[in-house]
């Protein structure tokens, strides 16, 4: 047996106990998996004195990261702080002083993860980051091992939990974002400022990521298009439901052409309402991957919370324990990014399908000026319904032109693919139009 | 750049012609992820003659396997073959060599996999296997490295397309097991001789090498408890989805409590109709796993066929081409198998749900006989229909005891958790009364 890997963990929160508690409940299964023993020996976090719920040697806490860092008898660091700064420069200082460095990071990763990679190569160390997207589900083994003979095609997924939660908890029940929100925020499933989930920064974050494992780019989360999921109405669900989807906040990275440009984008999607992506449920995270040869698989677990979490964690610290020659940075971090190079499709020029929701009063001649708008921009209609604003769902009435009081109707259209900008414009030529009761309303498809 | 790994490869069928596709088609991206080439350059088939469609030098093409094996340049043996011999020879022969070998052959893991794997590990060389199971999945990697720190509670899943593909066409045509498995050998989706994939073989084999990975067991083929999908008739997949359950064939191996007995077995079974699992079609794979403190995760693709086979095979070409510091066998065999070390669950000590069918004559007392030798085993009712042999599907008539002709009537239950000993007893006494129109037929369930 050889000597143990000696670990040093910076930031004691949920994770960071759930990381305490697993490497001590699965202790013996973990040593007979490894030619040397896991050995955590010190823990820094400026609060050394709140007791945590995991069993540990009070003596080991320190407030002194930079201390810890230094500790020339620790060889790997756990960086469960988050955030830019102080993570940033303890992650630098950690690898500068030749420690492998184990992170769930996604913000720092999506912000400065190539110069990172770099800085551990130069260090001859490693920088693992499993635990970073997906929580447990293993998808960075699987990106940089898995599929590590295929040219992506795409990447995409749910990999937020907490908006998932909440689009579940709509779709289920019908409930108001507002309603649901508020509810998640009483159980602990999102945070006090939830701005970070539900306006899709996570979700930005962990698909920058993937993107440049799955293309060897250098993407940050600046190059990324965002949209959360706040403006979603209850009657979107169910006029989505009606036309076969599901909605759900996917992060979603595409190259249509090898060698050409990749797009990069979160957004509320509709999904067909048969497909796996579709069965995903409250706080569960899939990542789709296509691939050639592969062809489409797909990945599904839990994304978040401590257990969970902690299996990638330790994983990552299973794999630097197991890496008895030496650490093999040629093997761990594939799919290399190529720093500074990236070939991305405006935003303008995306090509999908729409879901567009007008809220018009309902008076002749509106639907003539709408599809009159759509055929300018040469969008054409794929289905459309009509219903008078807040119909019950599908099985109600669709008669909101039969020469009803004037209420006002609600069109919903789901188009061919069509071109971004020229959405864009047609709906801010209709928005223009005397006949509107609200801003009208565009998500985004994908078959 | 360091030397390039130096391939030869035994099997020149369906699969190695994909292998070699592949490898050409990407090149460019399978050389940019790793610090040396990969260079095919010999080839044994008993066939040199056949030209198969993928670029090849015919040159490289022998039929000497042995000095293929032999030959001093080659670093790797790609084992395509198939089967237990003469594969089991030239996978020991290219071990024995000092050659790392690759292999897709899953009847011979399930055979002889724990000796290979300590033979390769005495010869300082690796056995890869990422392709012998789930096809393109990459499953074997999850289980060595992603679930590493995990008590494994089960792993189980569909990993036999052929039967997933009749299985769904029968569903969703309720056309006849016949019919279905005579169009899919028509369209090559099934062998002239069926009978590895539908009376379970092919699965028992991956079942047990998943289950010794999971369970750190030599869990062998013959230690497997099988049952095929041939005895399923129409009125089973129309009676399940009545019931809310859709039917597929699963390899399950399941240790209820740590340390306790392990059960392994494979046979048709009833999984709930709105479970990721139940939403698996086609040829497609999917593998379940339970894991403490992971939780439940899956993995789905396309488990068979040279493309996505093909990504599995060169996947361990990589994996060993990264790995420039010699071979890490601790590494690769992670979760290593006790050799001659198992605790299994006796068959009769199964505990689940059952499903049983019964075709009685339509005559007064029959429901309280069925009833009372239930009773007599202890067996309490979940759920029960009656129809009519022969009923349409929901929605159709239940009232076959309602006096009509005597024309039969089938009597379907789902249990409570009961155990296997008791339900066979219990189906061998109700399969010796007067009344029976056809054998009890009984499949299981998974909740």
């Amino acid at each position: 047996m050889s000597d143990p890997l000696k670990i040093g963990l910076i930031g004691f929160g949920n994770i960071g106990a759930g990381v305490v508690r697993t490497l001590d409940a699965n202790r013996e299964i973990i040593g007979a998996r490894l030619p040397r023993p896991l050995e955590l020996i010190a823990i820094a976090d400026l609060d050394t004195k709140t007791r945590r719920d995991a069993p540990y040697d009070p003596a080991i806490v320190t407030s002194d990261a930079k201390g810890l860092i230094a500790d020339p008898g620790i060889d790997v660091v756990i960086e469960l702080v988050g955030g830019i700064e102080p993570a940033k420069t303890f992650v630098e200082a950690a690898l500068n002083a030749g420690k492998h460095v184990v992170t769930a990071n996604k913000a720092l990763l999506a912000e400065h993860g190539p110069e990172l990679l770099a800085l551990a190569q130069a260090n001859g160390v490693g920088l693992l980051f499993e635990a970073a997207i997906g929580g447990g589900i293993p998808i960075i083994r699987v990106m940089q091992q898995g599929t590590s003979a295929n040219v992506i095609r795409s990447v995409q997924g749910i990999i937020n939990g907490t908006c998932n939660y909440i689009l579940t908890q709509m779709e289920e029940r019908g409930a108001a974002f507002e309603t649901v929100l508020a509810e998640a925020q009483a159980k602990g499933f999102a945070e006090p400022d939830p701005s970070l989930d539900i306006d899709g920064h996570d979700t930005q974050h962990k698909i920058a990521v993937l993107a440049s494992l799955a293309f060897g780019m250098d993407i940050r989360a600046k190059d990324v298009w965002v949209e959360g999921i706040r403006a979603i109405q209850p009657i979107d669900i169910r006029l989505t439901r009606e036309l076969g989807y599901g909605i759900k906040l996917l992060g979603i990275a595409k190259q249509a052409e090898a060698d050409g440009p990749v797009e990069v984008r979160v957004h509320p999607t509709l999904v067909p309402g048969d497909s796996q992506i579709a069965a995903v449920h409250g706080v569960y995270n899939a990542i789709q991957i296509d691939a050639d040869p592969l062809g489409p698989t797909l990945y599904y677990g839990q994304g978040a919370g401590p257990a969970a979490t902690s299996s990638a964690v330790i994983s990552d610290l299973m794999a630097l324990a197991a890496d008895v020659g030496g650490f093999n940075a040629a093997r761990d971090a594939r799919l290399p990014v190529r720093v500074g190079f990236k070939n991305l499709r405006p935003r303008d020029e995306l090509q999908t399908h729409y879901y567009l929701r007008f809220q018009v009063a309902d008076q002749p001649g509106t639907m003539a000026r709408i599809s009159q708008a759509l055929a300018d921009e040469d969008i054409s209609i794929e289905s459309m319904i009509q219903h008078k604003p807040e119909a019950p769902a599908a099985g109600g009435g669709s008669n909101a032109n039969a020469g009803g009081p004037e209420t006002g109707a609600t069109i919903t259209i789901v188009t061919h693919e069509a071109v971004e900008k020229r959405v864009r414009r047609c709906l801010a030529n209709v928005a223009g139009m005397d006949f509107n009761l609200a801003e009208p309303f565009v998500l985004r498809v994908e078959e």
